[in-house]
């Protein structure tokens, strides 16, 4: 049996149908390797962001159940106009949404995880010599009811087909040349990672960089399926490969360093010291579906028995965020609930930095020479955070960028401005 | 069980957002009315030109299955919106596609017939209390293949659920009126008729009166549901209904006058006069699905014992069809093939001619009093066609109109200028 190789392309690879024409070529080179090809693909550039605007100009809080019929159209028109230009060149091939697949998932609309997926009209399809052209992004339930998968959608329909066919390797194509040590816009002498864990890669995902979203690499991480990360439009270059760490030969302590900012700080002070009250806290938080990422106790004030505890939290869910603490200081007899967006995270990352001492201390010290005040620090196994002010952030990136060595000797070809609230 | 009302919206009807509400309002005007609705969407205005486009860009001749997979996206996008717009006016609304109902058609890509309709889905929901709004034009088949109904589909769709929800009435909104004796712009002071027979209306149609396509006509014919042809923008005018002959009043010999620009008048000279010629000829048009409309087989020439055989198809044929005839002449031994589209078939429809044999000859004297020269004959049980010369037409619309009495007092208020190839 051939090989089969998962293919995925986003809304800018399939824009318009220049693009999409491109993407027919790059489908074929694969097949000409002598794969099995399975193609993966989201809706057209900004289809989606149309839909959404004529949603709303009818109904000002949609039903989730209509919108994801809405969306989902938009990879329907993708597969449809891809597979078209494929049979253009000559070669045989099929388009399928996930209702025709059976991409079954939860039976939640918006953001449902797929359960399974039916092979049996794929290998079918397979066998007969087609490429065969997929909807990303949607599924559908038992019910027959159709449904979307949120955010990177398309990037987990994509290593879930993989998973299920047992595919060599879902080749995630996008407008960047794969992941790097840190952001080239930032640094412009960053080094494109050749390699990277999935452990790696999901403590860069959740640093904030952006390429690839944190739930399609824990798919692929649960499965085994090798996910590379490579341009649609410079074919030459390989990407990154994101593997198992226990495939990866480690030479460098960290692999990249990443800058988040989109977190806010928030200090609820004066909380009674009494057992139970963080869990109160954050407790309140987690059933609003509100994640917190980094947390300090202060140690207790002996004289007044009470802790300053400071959390961050993402942006977006500050609104909610401020509501529900409002309620809570209440409850717990806490003081003023502070906020301050005035932040960033810094981090650095590499499965290398397990059983190496210095790394932490190399890190701190490289803030402090740089004039830098850290404000918090979290840790896990291969990642360490740092909390600074906002605009140390890109003087930060650059300083523990090159005393890890991460540079490489050329200047990373990178286009696009820096969108707000990014570096 | 409370009465099922099925309404459809074409195109124009929900072209935009703004659209969209006011077809949320009729549609809940009707379930006010206390009935159970159904509601049959097209794709918004121009969406599907669009698509072709960019399936044009992409492959000359793009497959039908993938054009369906393109095309079936549009209705999916209208019943979301709709579905949305009837929800925000605070109804209880759920919208389906053709794959999640099972509308069963033949596995043919893009002109495939409706075998079957799953109700279950649709009267539970209709139980519920929920206004259903299901996606025009598309079918799947048996495996799951998804399919189109080719021209008049969304029509199709709509009397054919009305079948099988044995819905008290189909309403087919669009942006005339109903049917009128005559085109309006034509003849301003045409009648709109309160009510037709199928057959009339199926005469009409075939006649070159756009408003409804004739398969579905047949389709309503067939299941004996009433249909109703509406305005999408003046809900205080009842259209036409449209019912069988059995049920309607005739008091007027002629209902209408219509006339078809659309047709190509080709003549084979002199086919040799042995049995078996004309059916060879026209056998081998039908195999390529040529419809053949008026034929006229002149006597047999004694010296020559030839024959020249004249008949109209319709100008979309006439490549194809020049192909075939070059063959056919060589085949029969016949002489030359002329082409005249310098033509127009006129025609007069009504139930009420059946037994009344004075109806032919009015046609043909009013005709001549206007000196027009007819060119050849046809007639059915309901129906005299007459082709004349194209510039004649309008004059023997607006002749035959006021000979049988067909105007009313009015002049009707209808927008929009001929189209090319119209009256």
């Amino acid at each position: 049996m051939k090989k089969v190789i998962v293919q995925k392309f986003g809304g800018t690879s399939v824009a318009d149908t220049d693009k999409i024409k491109n993407v027919a070529k790059t489908v074929i080179r694969e097949k000409n390797n002598g794969n099995d090809v399975v193609v993966v693909v989201s809706a057209m550039g900004h289809t989606t962001d149309h839909l959404v605007k004529m949603a709303k100009a009818l109904n000002s809080n949609p039903s989730a159940r209509e919108m994801d019929m809405l969306l989902s159209t938009g990879e329907c028109v993708s597969i449809a106009l891809l597979t078209m230009a494929i049979q253009a060149l000559g070669y045989k091939a099929v388009s399928f949404n996930a209702m025709q697949i059976g991409i079954l998932t939860e039976n939640v609309h918006s953001k449902a995880r797929i359960v399974d997926i039916k092979t049996d009209k794929l290998k079918k399809n397979l066998e007969e010599g087609n490429i065969i052209v997929v909807a990303g992004f949607q599924g559908v339930t038992d019910d027959g009811e159709i449904t979307t998968l949120g955010r990177g959608g398309s990037d987990t329909s994509a290593v879930a087909l993989a998973a299920a066919l047992n595919a060599e390797r879902c080749d995630i194509y996008t407008d960047v040349e794969g992941v790097y040590t840190t952001d080239p816009r930032v640094v412009p002498n960053a080094s494109r990672l050749d390699i990277i864990s999935y452990e790696e890669m999901l403590e860069l995902a959740h640093a904030g960089a952006n390429v690839l979203h944190p739930r399609s690499v824990e798919t692929a991480k649960q499965y085994a399926v090798p996910l590379r990360v490579r341009s649609s439009f410079n074919l030459d270059n390989m990407g990154t490969l994101i593997v198992g760490v226990e495939k990866m030969e480690i030479n460098k302590p960290v692999a990249g360093v990443a800058a988040d900012l989109s977190q806010v700080r928030v200090v609820v002070c004066d909380v009674p010291d009494t057992p139970g009250e963080a869990a109160t806290l954050f407790g309140c938080l987690a059933q609003e579906n509100i994640s917190v990422d980094m947390i300090i106790q202060s140690y207790a004030r002996k004289a007044s028995q009470t802790n300053d505890i400071a959390f961050t939290i993402n942006k977006e869910d500050l609104d909610k965020a401020s509501t529900i603490l409002d309620e809570v200081k209440v409850k717990l007899g806490a003081g003023d609930v502070k906020i301050d967006d005035n932040i960033a995270k810094v981090s650095i990352i590499g499965a290398g930095m397990i059983d190496r001492p210095g790394i932490a201390s190399t890190m701190f010290k490289t803030l402090a020479t740089s004039g830098i005040n850290i404000r918090m620090i979290s840790t896990s196994e291969i990642k360490i955070s740092c909390l600074i002010n906002k605009e140390d952030a890109q003087k930060a990136v650059k300083a523990l960028h090159e005393v890890f060595q991460l540079e490489c000797d050329e200047i990373a070809d990178v286009k696009g401005t820096l969108p707000e609230d990014e570096l």
